[in-house]
């Protein structure tokens, strides 16, 4: 077995903005000649989560966004805004709730995600930012 | 270290259907002769998930769906519904918020869970379905 | 490629009581000689889970554990009471929400988290515990 670790950069809106990388992690793959194993996809940061959804805008504009803000609405006081002076209490409280990491198996050099499951970057972050992803693959060439 | 990826297959009732898969994935790991390593297990499709619970019936036919209802009621609008005209925008929701993977240690051949600590598969979607989960080993034999 | 299996020992108050471990599951890696490669951490128990978050007195004493009591309030029937006269039903809920495994890639012998990305154990349960946690490196020394 081999172990590869590569990097998504990632320029973003913050706000809940919920980007669709998996051609950027498939993109990885492919050229690697891994053929066997999985891809590590780990969101560096605490105010950004990696989960997967089917990419569409309904989920990812509407439906997604008005639950991640029932769970944590922004414009509420939280706690976190006293320590720094932050704004962004709720981009943290959601990011741990929604998760940083996601294991993704592959098969013949494909990720094994079903046809309407796509791997997804979200950040809660309250402003643009520019972000770092880790993909790292583990397997057999 | 080695690698083996096998498969399970699930019938399903849908509509929050939670079903202990814990001797199905130690029914791969044993005969495979991996000592020390990790199991991924991972849910294809957008309107599923993979997580632990003590399976027992308070929790999983009460307790889990009533919460999972309140972060994402079925029979409200969702937009997604208008994308497809589907019915399952809160099965999407509720798949990503849970997530689709999860990674289980072994050592001695044996998946290191609590007593009370089983790996449940949940279908979140609005029928009964045919449901594929890959079990990926990685480790020492 | 390599593999090692350690144990994190931790004493916990209970009651959604929130631990920085990020030192301890770096205290494993850095003498191990693992340079590239993950760290599955791993919660044993259905009461219990593991994520990150930045780990300031703001959100862990009082932001996170309010949606997590927003999510499943404790004091409140849960079936699973009925089912072990227990009074923990909204922990089990809680754990299975929020996960117990987490895979953080590494280079050079160093976690890749973020500046305020800390891993957390979080104990749900509703009394002290003491409590094992899974730390397995994986890859290339």
């Amino acid at each position: 077995m081999e172990i590869a670790t590569e990097y998504i950069h990632i320029k973003t809106k913050g706000n809940t903005d919920i980007i669709d990388i998996t051609e950027r992690v498939q993109g990885i793959l492919s050229p690697s000649g891994f053929r066997e194993g999985s891809a590590t996809v780990f969101a560096v940061g605490s105010t950004a989560s990696i989960t997967t959804v089917e990419y569409e805008p309904g989920l990812v504009k509407t439906d997604l966004p008005k639950v991640f803000n029932m769970l944590a609405p922004y414009g509420q006081h939280y706690e976190h805004h006293n320590t720094w002076g932050d704004d962004n209490g709720s981009s943290h409280v959601k990011a741990s709730l929604i998760g940083c990491s996601l294991v993704v198996p592959f098969v013949d050099g494909r990720l094994m995600l079903g046809t309407w499951q796509q791997i997804i970057y979200i950040d809660f972050d309250t402003r643009a930012r520019s972000r770092k992803v880790v993909v790292q693959l583990s397997g057999l060439r």
